[in-house]
């Protein structure tokens, strides 16, 4: 329509993306928000036999919109709605965009079922609404029976009759399709519903599934591939709602604990990399199985799927051989997004489905850490985000909108409990909790699965079933931030033997002191904090502390103004002892906020809406890569960070949340200290 | 450059496409030719390594152009050419296109080794040179080496090159290429070879193959999959050159001798399709790896395949039931071009080789008779040319550059020696000419394989090893028009019995006469033509005659200007003997041709040149197709088709060739007997 709109036609108001327009009176609602650009779905073509398209008016008087909206502005149900709202029932207030027209003003609710809230990602910083825009659309449509004089092929008329109903010009089919087109055709009686794949908008559009009929399901797979566990949301790609989530472990921990021995393991064995493939895709096609059948879904009816990877788990699953990023350069085999077909990559849904990886930041800041800043959006905001997702690696990003820089720095797996003497991973009978009385260096502590506190009446009773068996990593912060904060060690990380003779808990150990967690106990194990696990976090926390240094120093800024703690170590720890530890810069308490996957959350957003594909397409080729092992200065930034919480920055926030112990002016011999990282060292006593 | 050239500027001229233009001195003439849209091919990127774009100067005076051109005119061989002339050697007169440059006016000699010739096709209308534009691609490049400060993937790096050298943006990478990249890069010490497909202008280009260092060398087939025969050209991409041709026959025949006996196997069987599909696909690779072991080729560096094909041989080669094709509607699953993988058919080329399959123009008038189309052109001319491939179904195409109609007739298998009492295939023994004597009625004869006619001194010893066993195919309409021609047959097709009295070969058989051609002879078969034998070809050439006649009341014509045979039947009959008989309507016998497998010439040209894909759909959409069924005219043209040569139509033509036996006014008995059909009659003695 070229023709003016005459200003006093009816207008319509579309929530909660708040496009707006004016329409005649007897536009369907569903064509009004089109061509409004506002996503509304539908797959029978308006035939009102869906149900995807229903949206709600919203009643009463809009005044800061000029707009009073009632129900006796949209048409009454016509025949169609009400034979819907018969057969297939249609909630309260619901009408189908598709029948209902306009007849006035209006405020229209279009349901937005995709909210990323507490439940799906724990902690997250807010409930948040994905506009959806997935890569597949359902089409039903109605073929032209065959005919004699114009004897075109029955795939040749479906595609014309998708080029009429819904606009798919130039339509490329997928060739397995081919032999079950005419079946498919006449089991529908010439009403098919057709699956059309088009991520980018220059692409062809492609035909990629068949049924029979209208097929009224589609669904899609938003799935982290991490060393440890893989992670999994299932979502309906109709209503963008997330029908189930879930995770299981990756497989190839039987390969090797971390990313580095796994990447060995390809090194030493011919068939390595096949093995480490295969596994890791039959654990993602049992979690499909899982997510499916817990939820009634058929696998059949996934058409689409978005993975994240850190870079060696995303070149494994992808098949490749990931030696080339155990060594420098360490070049990625491919660093741009993957756009694949599912059965590629042996994975068991539609068979026409298609997958997409999110593109990798570099050889050490994965399409993980692509999801996360996807998730986050430094990239959309004026303020300085710090984005820290810990790891064997801690992938950082910092940035806003003007600037975006990312490193990874090798933190080691102190953080996960690995190389600490009583560490462990967060389960029944772990410390997660701990507190250390600065007078008498007695602690108390919390055992996951257990209410009470150590100190508290019944505590042993409820730790008999599992016992206290070590301390998980989120805890092992706790301890040696709690340590610190009690005088029992140093600002530089020295376990203090003159402090054994206030407490039985400082033990000597030949040349060095440890701290006595829990005395072995009805067969439980003896629980101690010794110099070498200080000096373990130590290192790590340096490391991650000294890449995010790196990148502030590139920015030019001495603050952050928010911090992102992604991954699941960041759901546990508590941002204060962060801090005193030095693991982040000095921030508004406030603004520091675990968010749990974020990764996963990006690949999310990315299968709802493949704009958000383009959008971390084009951030990934933006962000500034630093590599920490080319840098000079980030020997001196690591040594100066070995201190609690560092050596030189101030950290004027701390002490709004916790005491500091006096701080002991440095001297060369701290440094010195420092400078030894891993080696025994005397007590100052 | 835009800016103006000096008209003093030397003028070059490229042979043979005749393109002109002038260039600054200096200019590579590879560079010159690519400029005016000139093909010449180009591996290594101008690095004078692969010897891919020779050319040669015209040494003369070019009056007609006003070009004197010498070899003075062009650069004298630089260092890099003369490196190529010593290690791989360069042809007398030959010059490297990427190193010479313009000197002077010159006459270039781009040369073209794709010349269709009688060897490859057997009495082609003339030799042709098909101008090259394949859809393959081979592109040398030398890719940056991974840098931390921009870890941009080893993929990324090499498609940054492919556009920054040749050209190729936004290239989509076939996903079995991931796993290699890196071993290939460093193989080739970061040169490498990308094979690019792309076909349609509008689609992105494809990565398919990659090779260490400098791969110089990629092939295609081209294949048409008949009923009977496979036909295969092997051609190097990067040459044009024609590197073998051979054929087999379609296993498929143990399911079914004809067409419609391999749909009714499939609709009988419930494995019938998949095991018809895997015997034609076995027999396809079979030939693959036979034209190539003749040649020293590796299947490996087989990168394009083209099929041409029946429909129902089209939806068996690609995995489809043809049940449809065997009822009306005669509904094709596809009708369009099929673009697809080498893997998806199970071709046994290399893992990322594309295929190409012609589009059908209806449900009985295949990708074949587009490939003859193509070959022939009646698109591209303004005599109206009639076209037809005869097999169990004659497919005819007729037209010129304003129209073309298309239909089939079901001729049924007559023609190719089937129904016939003593027909038999063209092999050592048949009979493939035969002469009568109007006055004696006594026959002589050729057999395959033997030099002397049977009147000949020295034949019966040279038929001994063979025997004469029975009549081939074209020999069957020559004894039928030489038994009308010499009175044994009316121009009813009733065998004479009168004439028994003036010859011993005409023999009674209850109520019908048969001709004698050869009594039983040491072993030997006694070889007879029947009553019922000339019925079954009277029928067979009424079916094709009414198709024509069809056509060409169509497109208002009562005369075609030239005429082409496509097929083995058609490369063997004489043009005379078919005109007798009344296949063909009347035309200049120096304007009817037979042109051999032009669906396979056909299938040849979308190889070499991806503009002919193009031409040919779009030709394919805009032919006009007449489904004889329909058509109530149908049955009258093929009734009055039955005689000979037939009722309505004047031969003025033929009495140059043949003396006509005296026609005979038509009488209602006459029709009587056409309407009969193959109902024995008596003789009019």
């Amino acid at each position: 329509m070229n023709a003016p709109v005459p200003p006093t036609d009816p207008l319509v108001l579309f929530m909660p993306s708040g496009k707006r327009g004016r329409f005649p009176v007897g536009t369907p609602l569903l064509d009004a928000a089109r061509s409004l650009g506002v996503y509304v779905e539908s797959v029978c073509g308006g035939r009102a036999t869906c149900g995807r398209c229903q949206i709600e008016v919203q009643e009463g008087n809009f005044a800061k919109h000029k707009i009073v909206s009632s129900n006796d502005h949209i048409s009454p149900k016509g025949p169609k709605e009400e034979r819907y709202e018969r057969v297939r029932g249609l909630a309260d207030g619901r009408r189908l965009s598709c029948s209902a027209t306009v007849q006035g003003d209006l405020v229209i609710d279009v349901p937005q079922d995709t909210v990323i809230n507490a439940q799906i990602v724990r902690k997250a910083a807010s409930d948040r609404i994905i506009p959806r825009n997935p890569a597949i659309q359902l089409c039903y449509v109605e073929v032209d029976e065959p005919d004699m004089h114009k004897p075109l092929g029955d795939l040749d008329r479906l595609n014309a009759m998708l080029a009429k109903d819904w606009g798919f010009e130039d339509i490329l089919v997928a060739q397995h399709l081919l032999p079950d087109v005419q079946k498919i055709l006449r089991k529908g009686n010439w009403g098919v519903t057709a699956a059309i794949h088009r991520d980018l908008e220059t692409s062809r559009p492609n035909l990629i599934a068949l049924w029979p009929g209208l097929h009224n399901m589609a669904y899609g797979l938003a799935c982290d591939i991490g060393s440890t566990t893989i992670a999994m949301h299932l979502v309906s790609l109709l209503s963008g709602q997330i029908i189930n989530s879930s995770g299981t472990s990756n497989p190839q921990i039987r390969f090797g604990e971390d990313l580095m021995s796994r990447v060995s393991y390809v090194m030493m064995n011919p068939d390595g990399r096949e093995a480490m493939t295969k596994a890791v895709r039959q654990a993602v096609n049992e979690l499909t199985v899982k997510v499916c059948s817990e939820s009634g879904v058929n696998p059949d009816d996934i058409l689409d799927a978005v993975f994240v990877a850190n870079p060696i788990m995303h070149h494994l699953f992808l098949g490749i051989d990931p030696t080339e990023l155990g060594q420098a350069p360490f070049a990625l085999a491919v660093s741009g997004a993957v756009h694949t077909w599912s059965r590629e990559i042996d994975l068991a849904v539609n068979h026409g489905a298609r997958v997409y990886v999110l593109p990798c930041i570099a050889g050490h800041v994965g399409a993980d850490a692509a999801g996360a800043t996807l998730s986050e959006g430094p990239h959309r905001q004026d303020k300085m985000m710090l984005l820290v997702d810990v790891g064997t690696n801690a992938e950082i990003v910092l940035g806003n909108r003007n600037r975006v820089v990312a490193a990874s720095s090798p933190t080691g797996p102190a953080f996960e409990g690995a190389e600490i003497s009583s560490g462990q991973r967060a389960a029944p009978g772990a410390i997660e909790r701990i507190r250390i009385d600065p007078d008498t260096l007695e602690p108390r502590y919390r055992v996951i699965g257990v209410e009470q506190w150590s100190n508290e009446e019944g505590f042993e009773d409820a730790v008999k079933a599992t016992g206290v068996t070590g301390i998980c990593g989120s805890a092992i912060i706790e301890v040696v931030a709690e340590m610190y904060l009690s005088g029992i060690i140093s600002e530089d990380g020295v376990v203090d033997g003159g402090q054994a003779s206030r407490s039985p808990r400082i033990l000597q150990n030949g040349r060095t002191f440890s701290y006595l967690l829990r005395e072995s106990h009805s067969g439980g194990p003896r629980i101690t904090v010794t110099q070498n696990d200080v000096r373990a976090i130590q290192l790590a926390k340096a490391a991650l502390y000294a890449g995010i240094k790196l990148l502030m120093e590139k920015q030019g800024v001495a603050q952050v103004d928010t911090i992102r703690f992604a991954g699941a170590f960041g759901s546990f720890i508590d941002p204060k002892y962060a801090m005193v530890l030095g693991l982040i810069p000095d921030c508004d308490l406030a603004e520091v906020k675990a968010v749990g996957n974020a990764a996963g959350t990006g690949a999310l957003m990315a299968l709802l809406n493949r704009d958000y594909r383009r959008e971390i397409e084009k951030e990934v080729s933006r962000i500034e890569k630093i590599e920490t092992a080319l840098e000079p200065h980030f020997q001196q930034l690591f040594i100066d960070a070995m201190a609690l919480p560092n050596k030189v920055d101030p950290f004027p926030r701390l002490a709004e949340h916790v005491t500091l112990p006096e701080k002991k002016a440095a001297t060369d011999a701290d440094r010195g200290g420092g400078r030894r990282g891993r080696e025994g060292r005397r007590g100052r006593s």
